[in-house]
């Protein structure tokens, strides 16, 4: 598959079974594809939805070698995916978005680096490879300040909270002792994101921005339109542009920000695929981030993300799930359960999107 | 599972494979729920994206008793599902919309005089049982009339015209020398239909009306909203709730109409299951027809029918779907391919949706 467009009935092979996987899944069964799911666990709730799974690890060489030949590209659910993997299956098949923005987005200081070097504006940060690091770093970023591994963090993991008080050793402990950064303070007035697609010819659609409340560094809710002032809306899609310019992408990524009370946007960060913040996109637009990740990737002209309705979207977090009934009875209530067995604290289960009508 | 609703997890069987099972399948998914298939054809549009498939006969009892181990209700895509199947379910399971709405609609005579015993008018019908019968059938419908067998009969098969020129013994062979009815001609002036569900509670919720053309008897294409008086629409469905209710319905119906110079209603014919009419659901309400309908059957509240944008439903039949690379590149056409390998003549292959801005 060169760069025509795959028609329907091509395979669309998803690294990651989670319920992104899932609604990556179940849009590309809406264009006619087939879909082969390539995860580490059983039953993972996108195999549920899918033509094909294989269940290996994500270092299995022989595995990916097989898998790539069922599927004509390769898309991923996640981030972390590993580089070797990416390797031995580029050598069959496209991967997409691709290997530049995988890099970019595992690596927090590659990632923050990369943003600085095209001219996007991030936290203050410090390279960290020991705890004895904290101290010259701190004097850089100021303290309070949020030591973060590099590597494989997410909702909150693999951080902790440097005070001017703090233990260096055991902070550093803490995070595993892993490669990390200092990241200095942002006395942000709010956390918005950004949605945004380019195709494979260049075209590039973003959604309207969200505006994100966290509880607990998990994503709670989003809304659209959120108290986002129109300027810092349009800075925010002209910063995503540049980024997935700038990483030749192809597909969805999500980019998160910080507004400061100036007006001002940081990036926080960059996700190399669909997003929480973007699942309001099935309800209320006429294309969703999952059939545009989908079009994108099978080399389709990309969709239009025009918004119909506002929204607000809320993931359903551990046992939030048990009041399924009392959701069920508010008509007008989207809900998307994701077809999970165990409902353990923090593990995200579902989300509801309830719509209103467009306000601006 | 009694009158309780049924919890996501749950699973849903459905009897029949095609494009209306994969749609429902996929609905469910939505909402959490695991589906199982059963359905006589390897690799049908429907098990590409659900949990699980059952390929067997709708007669292999012993596959009928296993599947119903395997599930928490059973519901069905097609109106033909034979008696001794619901009979060899229900041993188990519910079955819905059930036995008393399959009946009615699987034999034309049954179905005209059940409608015309609650009250709702239907084209003049003759039953027919040999081709002796055609001639006095015809002196009470007039001619010229169509010949329809009672069962088994969509998109134009089992049927054949009859003018008074006509060669009864040929015209009965033609359709097989099946039990029949002699239908007179309507002269109507649109077609239209009502897409409702009943829930578990007795509440209706019914789509807005559609109107539809067809093309060699099969729905071409369905416009909401249609050329279609106000009261009109509302005639339809009142009409299609005492429809829904006289049968006990669980679940979604499609109710066809005929439309009449004078204004006044006849019903073609109901169909106990989603229906191609209602497609536009998907793109243009809050809950489509395939959540209704799987809402319904799974003892859920139902949800608001409202209706966001003006739709049109177009089929994709045969060869259409060659087209696709030009109608993905439409922006705002909602497509749906149903990962059919063989575009035979006749044969649905997808459907799209346009929308555009709520006129009514």
């Amino acid at each position: 598959m060169p760069d025509r467009p795959l028609p329907p009935l091509g395979t669309i092979g998803i690294l990651g079974g989670g319920q992104l996987g899932r609604m990556l899944a179940m849009a590309a069964a809406e264009l006619g594809f087939r879909t082969h799911i390539f995860c580490p666990e059983d039953n993972c709730p996108a195999a549920q939805v899918s033509n094909h799974v294989t269940i290996a690890a994500y270092d299995d060489e022989a595995a990916l070698a097989e898998f790539a030949t069922h599927v004509d590209v390769v898309t991923y659910e996640f981030e972390n995916v590993p580089d070797a993997t990416v390797t031995a299956l580029e050598a069959h098949v496209p991967v997409r978005p691709g290997r530049k923005p995988l890099a970019v987005a595992q690596d927090r200081l590659d990632e923050k680096r990369f943003l600085n070097r095209i001219g996007v504006a991030t936290a203050p940060f410090e390279r960290i490879d020991n705890a004895a690091g904290i101290s010259g770093a701190a004097s850089a970023t100021g303290l309070p300040a949020i030591l973060k591994t590099r590597r494989m963090g997410y909702d909150g993991k693999g951080q902790t909270r440097i005070d001017p008080q703090a233990d260096h050793e055991q902070a550093f402990s803490t995070i595993g002792n892993a490669p990390a950064i200092l990241e200095g303070f942002v006395a942000f007035e709010r956390e918005l994101s950004i949605i945004i697609a380019r195709g494979i010819n260049g075209d590039v659609a973003a959604y309207d921005a969200a505006e994100n409340e966290h509880r607990d560094h998990i994503l709670w809710r989003s809304h659209v339109p959120g108290n986002i002032p129109a300027d810092q809306s349009a800075a925010a899609k002209e910063i995503a542009t540049s980024i997935a310019e700038a990483l030749d992408y192809i597909g969805v990524m999500g980019v998160e920000f910080f507004a400061l009370k100036d007006g001002s946007l940081m990036v926080n960060e960059i996700a190399p695929r669909v997003h929480n913040s973007g699942h309001w996109t099935q309800d209320a637009c006429a294309i969703s981030q999952f059939e545009q990740h989908i079009r994108a990737v099978a080399g389709w002209p990309l969709g239009d993300p025009a918004r119909h309705s506002d929204a607000q979207m809320e993931n359903l977090i551990g046992d939030e799930m048990e009041e399924w009934d009392l959701l069920a009875a508010e008509p007008d209530t989207h809900l998307h359960f994701y077809g999970k067995r165990q409902a353990r604290p923090g593990r995200k289960m579902g989300h509801l999107t309830r719509l209103s009508q467009k306000s601006d």
